[in-house]
């Protein structure tokens, strides 16, 4: 059995167990404090980064969210979650990195830093500055997801994907700690519903991260 | 012919030269700013970042580096540079995510913030204590690759893969901006000076980035 190392609100671990659950393989989850620096953690894990997962019995790890992905992609029976051709794949590549790196680098990073670690690790009040200005900036992701969904039926073309697994991952963080406005964003929010309601989902939903509670309507698989 | 977007310092975009060279698809290089918002820019690539791709031809553009990599993974002649098994390609990617994200966070990064950004756009001085830093965390990143190097012939494992080009690319990069001190890495001098000697690495050796000399060691492929 997989052991999964992560925290609650880790946007790549939350991925990672989407895709884990789409695809029938199952994990059990080991709770790991990245800021902590635990050495047997760094040892197996230089990057020191969640999620990394453990087979002890094959003893493999693997580490960075992405190379675990594939690595599922190519082991896993079906869905396919990077489906199509080169350019197809390629499509829903460039859409899971712009919620890794853009994101989560716009909205997901700043609202953790502000709402979670410093509460939680820095012991310092929030930046109210940067809290605006990421959920300023998760405005303008969600036009840019509004805008595709007139386009397409799921985030990357006409069957979900890692793409809307990884989005989905990203956006459940920031609606946790409040950072998301869904006004003006029918076609985001119907989406993120669907994305709700799957089976997948509801572990994720249900979790908490010690001492922070989302907002009452983060939970409701009706929108 | 794919026209590549990028800056002459960009490791990203470095690292999709290489593979491209290496796997003997064509590009011509067009020159890109990210940091000027270029409307046209934008529109075919909402992330920002170079490297981008485009065919004017297939009308195809191909952004993101690592969805990048992957694409002439899936569609070009050998030499494989994701080679192996499921746990073996898992092996590569997590050493290139470990220079693409840990190497540019901690020195390829702060080394292009303080000497190239704060020179060229924000016209500030750098942060001594910041490059100070970065070539101390530079260090750390090449006692890990002395390591590897003396369990493995290359990063990954027995041949030449996408982890070496990765990792070369944040080096060169660090070593053209003064950020690398080679005494006391031996395998991580012998093994960059083997990857600066191969024809892919030329063009990039001999580029310039406007009015930033690299110090004169930078383009000898004796090491």
């Amino acid at each position: 059995m997989w052991q999964l190392y992560q925290f609650p609100l880790c946007p790549f671990s939350r991925k990672v167990r989407l895709l884990m659950s789409e695809k029938g393989v199952g994990y059990e989850l080991w709770r790991e404090n990245p800021w902590e620096g635990r050495d047997e953690f760094l040892g197996r894990n230089p990057a020191g980064r969640v999620p990394m997962l453990h087979d002890p019995d094959k003893k493999l790890t693997l580490c960075d969210s992405r190379a675990i992905c594939e690595y599922f992609e190519e082991t896993s029976e079906k869905p396919q979650m990077i489906p199509g051709n080169a350019s197809a794949r390629a499509e829903v590549r460039r859409l899971v990195s712009l919620f890794d790196e853009n994101f989560y680098e716009d909205v997901s990073g700043p609202l953790l830093l502000e709402k979670m670690k410093k509460r939680v690790i820095l012991r310092q009040p929030p930046d109210s500055r940067a809290l605006r200005q990421a959920m300023k900036l998760a405005h303008e992701h969600l036009y840019y997801v509004d805008y595709l969904l007139d386009r397409r039926p799921w985030l990357a073309g006409a069957t979900m994907s890692l793409a809307d697994i990884a989005a989905a991952a990203h956006v459940s963080v920031a609606d946790y700690l409040g950072g998301i406005d869904w006004a003006g964003h029918d076609q985001s929010r119907s989406w993120y519903a669907v994305m709700k309601s799957r089976p997948s989902f509801r572990p994720l939903l249900a979790e908490r991260q010690d001492g922070i509670q989302p907002p009452s309507h983060y939970g409701d698989v009706d929108g």
